[in-house]
């Protein structure tokens, strides 16, 4: 077990946090990777999701990175604890196409109050993968106000 | 027609594009104004929207205000002409609930290459409002690249 | 006295802080309104604030833009709180020259934890005013931690 | 030569820039690094820099962080060509205190119009490097308006 990897309790909450968060599932994305302070969301490119110009719509993208983004400060948090995006940024670097894209979320830095991350997101088309977006997100820690994860 | 009336060419386009851009219709969001410089963008409240604590998730209001965003900026372009989101940024400012959320998109300045908007979501519970996000984005106009708008 | 009018303790705070704080004297700033939730601070235009195209460093706007969200925080909180800019970002709309520049730094949801703040700049010529850039600034509560307001 | 290495016409326009860029040697920043798609500026910490409770002050943080991103932008430009910061964010992620703190600008994204840079600011102690500050900014090419670098 490498220092990167999220203890067991770490990843089952993320995984039960995610599968009530009815949002991710209206945009068909999938949890495809839990580490300690790393979350990746998947999301496969279709109409449903796009703008129209036949891109990925720039707020599906967001979605999919802040949750990401959240997921990944979760994996370090004590039962209990959850977590709220109180801002997030994110620039678009190319339009998005392809057949998925993914939001590699990350911890930049955790403090006792706000913890800090950043998310690529990168669109995948035959195992290749471009960079089309970067995001940047303050997350809070609340406790004790009958939050569930 | 007061001066904040949209030309009729600029509200056809508006609802064009909203037509086509199949993102908007997925989370079930709804044009419900459009006027010179700025447009409304209204979003039901309900699961399919919402994060795991049952408020609308952050991603869900990043797009419908990033939408609003870039349609208040395609009201002042000549036909031919696109608009890109760049960037945005979006605060949350209170856990969204009630019937539906609306994001006010506006121009805060409209130049040659790049155009700065602001929004701010709204929470509508019984006609009560409250402030629940609000966002900057800019947006690029693209021309000549065999984009429809 | 209006609803808008800071109380003389808040006043006083701001005053002592602003006067502590060094950089501002550094860039040739002054304090120039403190109301309730709303404090303006004033750059004069000059070379030493100048980047090499002539105009106001974005970076000059920012640092009073901040400051002028602070201390709009800081007129509402309590003796013993302080506020840290934990994150801002800034939209330049358009070249700052001119006589000064004024940050106008105002509260937009004053939280337990977690203050949000907008600023204008406006840059000024002959009474004339221009909006030369917008700020978002998130600010955190801090108490208890030794810092001074 | 490597291929981080920055032509001597960029080196030497980037040079020439930051020494018309008066905003700069106000605060007492220095170019420490010119690389191809990288630029470092170094900022030695003292009084005339420091907020309220010593710290370096987030503004003067973020005016060397969006100076390395412009100039990192700028190496890789053709001669005649400019930067603008169109905006920039920033996340303060602990207090800046030490010798200097250092911006590490760097290009994620180079377009036609549009460069997206990023910037890590680092406060440094007897060697010991911390990271303080993430930015992130976005900069707009202009051609032909008469600005020089």
């Amino acid at each position: 077990m490498s220092e990167n990897t999220a203890s067991p309790e770490a990843e089952a909450r993320v995984r039960a946090s995610f599968a009530r968060q009815r949002f991710m599932a209206t945009l068909g994305a999938q949890l495809t990777r839990i580490e300690r302070d790393a979350v990746d969301i998947q999301l496969p490119v279709s109409p449903a999701v796009s703008q129209q110009h036949g891109f990925v719509h720039a707020g599906a993208m967001a979605a999919v990175a802040d949750s990401a983004c959240g997921y990944a400060a979760l994996t370090g948090m004590p039962a209990g604890a959850a977590v709220l995006s109180i801002e997030f940024k994110i620039n678009m670097l190319a339009p998005a196409a392809g057949e998925y894209v993914v939001a590699r979320g990350r911890v930049v830095r955790r403090g006792r109050t706000i913890i800090v991350c950043g998310a690529d997101v990168l669109a995948v088309t035959g195992g290749a993968e471009k960079l089309v977006a970067v995001m940047t997100a303050t997350m809070m820690v609340v406790e004790g106000r009958g939050l569930a994860d």
